[in-house]
């Protein structure tokens, strides 16, 4: 049988197939311009040979309906050639804000859709089309499960004095303002990677986990349990992103309202959209910053350096909360594959036990990679992301834990 | 002859009269409810006995042209019996912002005060009256130099990579949306004594200083220069202070806008005078939250931890800035006076090398004293600040300068 995982935007679905068994990956695809006429299906299955094979299909999509009967009618027309028992264990759905409601997976009922729903206000752009997403699939398999799996659900277990923020109490009381922390799934599965990897149980480590993509964040993670993490209320603070600008004295948006007359609206857009690294030096892609740093341009050299401080001063903030630090992890799209970002954001920090191997770190490679040197205290480690292997991973472990409970097995 | 500081606020007058000889404190005052009917002064001098004598009056006061002719009247009228040369020196002015334009104190001309002006959106609610005090004082004693010693001066040094925002550049070309950092007179001071306590040149100590007071910051300090501070465009940004929320989501004020229909102006206000310690526990006097605390008050409970908490990640963000650290200062109200609030703060950072000595962080006492235990690597100190003998002595220092370019002494 196999588990899918859903990632549903607002005119995108995101998609992969894994094999219940050992959860292969089988089949990944993405559907955009959902609402249009020439909405793009790119679908990708894995041959006998494996080999990935490639399909791409345009037709008008209306909406998410329409649109996940296509991608479902194209993945039965191009199955992967992988034998596993046909069927579909279950439908795994990320879903960006659990609130304070979710601290884990969930089997989605109508109850749970008005939980999300009543979210709705923390998530304004990412809950409403994840729950479109999962009405579909109910409505269109009604016999098979679907199972919620937070962003926000890892970062539960923060106390209170790293969850809340120094302002009125009823702005927590009444409307619910305090951090939340998100790509949970991302930090929760490098950190059981490296548990593994350095063979001690989670239980015994304390780790940094450094997340950067085009959205970043860090966490502190002791025991297994995240006690905090850099994003907030929102996915705005903390790291420098691609275009968000992280950390911020709370008083700019006021000063840049003032100065320029422009909209609170439009302001809130320029610090999502046009800020971070992009605001920094006009681009946004790592890859390309570091070959226009290297041609001696000022603005992409300075990104890079205050990308790096910045992920530098959560390393020595959160080696500060957790007391003593057992290793360190990058990963994601820009952990997993700039030597350059790695090595400057642990310059420097002998001192803490944090010291890097040159030749190991500019060594490409894949899989979970020791970056560290003999003579550091502190592991440095990269690992390999996989938010969606990890979603299929909790969807099976919480379908399975509830039809144990009722007493019979699926 | 005298050195006169004055921190001219909005509607009060601090000032405080110096020896030019020793820099000895001869009087200090306070006029409070400029513009009122009923303005009051509190005005205290040194005796001969070494006692301070106190003295209260009120009456009303128009203006601060007023307010100036009040106060130096009564400072004719009850001077300190100390035997220094009469005549004034100087006036040293405690001006909030220098944004990009000033790096030291500088000696007030009409060019001087222009520039000021010019700053006046980075400060709008301070640099007006700090200006209005320069013009009376000018216009009073126009034979007597005025000096203006700026509360950003100190962060100046700060290296691009950390005075920076990850915002669209144009904020920063045209707007000046950048780090600047506050207290700095504060962080200078404490830093000089600790470089005389450890017998150290400052050239050699990398510093990390905490500023605890209603307001608070930190600061890196490697080789006497500010290289990182906590508080940014404006004294909103970092630590948690009495009704200021230090650090927080960026997004937050757009969520509670939207939340609560509140326009922008009222929400600011919010963020700067009902959240931080009295956000979290309804008060911002750290004795009385204690008090409460010990008492089992829940939320006072949660205010210190918080406020320590955040100081922490601050220290191990600055340790790794730094790279090596070899004294953590901890000044103001509350660094001075709170042991609880040190031990907190310190507590778990023994893998930093930062031990705290117990019976010598409770012991009461004055003046330079080390708190750390001998096996500390990183020496924890505390120190009085003392801002206002800050700022006559670079006024003294910085009138010296000058005439000693125009070849002659005064």
């Amino acid at each position: 049988m196999r588990v899918i995982v859903v990632n549903s935007g607002s005119s995108s679905i995101k998609y992969q197939v894994f094999a219940l068994d050992d959860c292969t990956s089988l089949v990944e695809g993405l559907l955009e311009r959902i609402g249009t006429r020439d909405a793009r299906l790119k679908h990708r299955r894995l041959t006998e040979a494996g080999d990935w094979e490639e399909f791409v299909e345009t037709r008008p999509v209306a909406d998410h309906r329409e649109g996940f009967q296509f991608l479902l009618e194209v993945a039965a027309r191009h199955p992967a050639a992988h034998a596993t028992p046909a069927g579909v264990f279950g439908f795994g759905h990320r879903v960006v804000h659990g609130g304070e409601a979710f601290r884990d997976p969930v089997i989605i009922d109508d109850e749970v859709i008005r939980r999300i729903k009543d979210l709705i206000p923390l998530a304004p752009l990412h809950n409403p089309s994840n729950i479109v997403g999962i009405e579909v699939l109910r409505a269109l398999h009604p016999d098979v499960p679907n199972v919620a799996v937070f962003d926000t659900a890892f970062h539960q277990s923060m106390p209170p004095k790293a969850f809340h923020y120094a302002l009125p109490r009823e702005l927590y009381h009444q409307h619910h303002v305090r951090r939340y922390g998100f790509h949970g799934s991302s930090h929760q599965v490098v950190a059981r990677a490296a548990s593994i990897h350095l063979g001690l149980p989670t239980s015994r480590l304390n780790l940094i986990t450094l997340h950067l993509g085009n959205g970043a964040s860090a966490t502190a993670v002791q025991g297994g349990r995240s006690i905090d993490t850099s994003m907030g209320l929102t996915p705005l603070e903390g790291l420098i992103m691609g275009t968000r600008c992280g950390d911020l004295d709370p008083a700019v948006p006021f000063y840049v309202s003032r100065k320029t007359g422009r909209p609170l609206e439009e302001i809130e857009s320029i610090l999502n959209k046009e800020s971070g690294l992009k605001g920094i030096c006009g681009l946004n892609d790592m890859r390309e910053i570091q070959r226009r740093a290297d041609e001696g341009d000022a603005e992409a050299q300075l990104a890079i350096e205050m990308f790096c401080y910045r992920i530098k001063k959560y390393i020595g903030a959160y080696y500060a909360a957790l007391g003593r630090v057992d290793a360190i992890i990058f990963t994601g799209g820009i952990g997993e594959n700039s030597a350059r970002v790695r090595k400057e954001s642990c310059a420097g920090l002998n001192g803490l036990g944090i010291i890097l191997d040159d030749a190991r770190n500019e060594q490409a490679s894949s899989g979970v990679v020791e970056i560290s040197s003999e003579d550091s205290k502190v592991k440095i480690l990269v690992i390999p992301t996989d938010e969606e292997r990890e979603i299929a991973r909790q969807t099976i472990e919480t379908i399975r834990r509830a039809t144990h409970k009722k007493g019979h097995l699926p």
